[in-house]
């Protein structure tokens, strides 16, 4: 028997449900409402930052792992002294925590990606945008979805975040503007003995800091090799157990360059749960269990997916699942049963097939009309 | 929002959940016992066979539907005109329940079946048995998985149940022997407006009348069309809402006889979870919410499944999941969390891919690392 428990009631926690499910893992989720996401599958309702709800829970199952990257560190490091292993290790998650320290990290791995500089004051920004019309300044922590990151052309533009720096740890992370044909992702996984599983690169749409579509593979690129091999060195590199996303840009010169990375099943992996052999929930749960890793072969040659983004408070798009399936039969459906709110993550849907640019075109008919627009 | 409730706690409400968790549909089971293989979406735990349990169940959700089909008819009546909608409805089900009315209905629809009698004493069974060197008898109610079904040459071999017939409802049913080459079995779905859809045909290779292996498309076979039409006469004709399996015999002429119903997902369906774009488990809550149907395409050329069954009172099968996935990390995994038994459905495994053969012959030794013996 194989207990895995999960911090955080998102979806994401959701779709680990399914491959729990299959593999006969009982899965046990520690939700922060009795409302989750995740809720058929929450054991616990309880605050993630306090230390004893995290003990109680952790003491349910053999390996925690995680929906989001928010609990903090030191509390991590409590619960494996108390003998549940924590997947990944608070020593890795920190890199997807803080991206401050993730910078530092890729330096060190010689890993590409954008000319940064850590931003202590004023000064140190005023000096990093000399000879730039304006860079990227995000907070180390708590940033995700376009939070916490804002274009900068002068210090008054972070005059907020520069006054209570000490809140973000007495540093901001200032990066040039990457000027960018795309966004790309490589999803990977590895287990705690090492083995190492990448699926292939995919391309991602974002819509005001928010992913939008994902094409799966990343149409005419070659740089699947050179983005598995960025893949396994950070993962090997940062001792990452699970699932890694590694979100990159494409510059102009064609060049790979790091933006972000999540530690956990992530938004432009869920094309796998239809187009690929193994899911990015399943290969995490494999993963952090140390199992042996499933094989990551697509199932099509193209699998599509776009996500379904609150358009109102009141538009659920189940409600629309009558007209979309009637003239979508082939479109797969997936609700996060979240309260409507715009421009919230409230489900996704995926296509799989051979032409890239026709399942794109039929998605966005179908999500069209699960937002209640007319096509 | 959508609310199906699933009477029965076994493998088969286990497997719609995962249906349900992406469509965001809220599934609650109403489960034989707190341990039960879909005890993670088990909201009441009582017996299916008491009315006051049932109704305060059905009360819980908007449609009632099934995981076997022993629910006593009368008081899924009851349910309905509580305000409950069931499907299938009573009338339907009681179809896959009594296998004499069974036989009455596939004659009035013309189908192909094996000759059969009814049998209320000695004497009628002494009349089958002429120019016959044996024949099938069979309980009409509560049989399956090879469960109330006998080979008989005499009287002598059925002398219990004709004693006792009253228990039986009064009558027996015999059927010919049927001299068949293999047994197939045709899945298909209908919707409460009468929208229906069919799988491919599949061929299924019984051992000691239990379930061992399906083969998904049926090989070298050019029933595909008589057999859907089968399913499409059947469907419609007694009114079936949901998944209905056909299980049918070709014999030595090449004719289909429908030998067995059932009114659910169905073992012979399990091919359709990682084989089709629609599993037969989302179908069946997409037909009993009356949704649309979802396309029944294959994802491979085939899919062969593999029936994990219990081998002693101690291997589940899980533990032998490191070795069976390092060597086969493409095929995919299913427990059901059921307890050893000998002969017990407790899992089974799937493989997709271009050859059949060799599909077959690689999940009979992935089964049998899992059945721990050498390969």
């Amino acid at each position: 028997m194989y207990r895995v428990g999960v911090i955080g009631g998102g979806q994401l926690a959701r779709m680990m449900q399914p491959a729990a499910i299959a593999l006969g893992i009982e899965l046990k989720v520690l939700a922060e409402n009795p409302d989750s996401s995740a809720k058929s599958a929450a054991s616990m309702v309880g605050d993630y930052k306090n230390l004893e709800t995290l003990k109680a829970f952790a003491s349910t199952v053999d390996v925690i792992t995680f929906d989001h990257e928010h609990v903090p560190v030191d509390l991590l490091e409590e619960i494996q002294r108390q003998g549940t292993a924590v997947r990944p290790s608070p020593s890795a998650l920190i890199h997807a925590q803080n991206k401050l320290v993730m910078r530092k990290a890729l330096a060190e791995l010689s890993m590409p990606q954008p000319t940064w500089r850590e931003i202590r004051n004023a000064d140190d920004l005023i000096d990093f945008l000399e000879g730039r019309p304006s860079v990227i300044v995000k907070t180390p922590i708590g940033g995700y979805d376009g939070k916490g990151v804002r274009v900068v052309s002068t210090v008054q533009d972070v005059a907020d975040w520069l006054e209570n720096i000490s809140a973000y740890g007495g540093s901001l992370l200032a990066e040039e503007k990457v000027e960018f044909v795309r966004e790309l992702s490589q999803l990977s996984a590895r287990n705690q003995s090492g083995e190492f599983s990448a699926w292939t690169l995919v391309q991602t749409v974002q819509r005001a800091g928010v992913c939008s579509e994902v094409i799966a593979p990343a149409p005419k690129s070659d740089h699947l090799e050179s983005s598995v091999g960025i893949a396994k060195t950070i993962s090997d590199g940062l001792g990452v157990v699970g699932v890694l996303a590694v979100e990159m840009f494409e510059d102009r010169a064609g060049n790979l360059l790091v933006n972000e990375l999540a530690m956990r099943p992530h938004n432009s992996g869920h094309f796998s749960i239809e187009g690929a052999m193994t899911s990015q929930f399943e290969q995490h749960l494999r993963a952090v269990l140390d199992l042996p890793l499933g094989s990551t072969s697509l199932k099509a040659p193209y699998a599509v997916m776009l996500n379904l983004l609150g358009v109102d408070d009141k538009n659920t798009f189940v409600e629309h699942y009558p007209k979309a399936m009637r003239q979508y039969p082939d479109v797969k459906y997936h609700s996060y049963e979240k309260g409507a709110r715009v421009g919230r993550k409230m489900g996704h849907i995926t296509l799989i097939g051979d032409n890239w640019e026709e399942l794109l075109e039929r998605g966005k008919k179908a999500r069209q009309i699960l937002y209640g627009q007319s096509e």
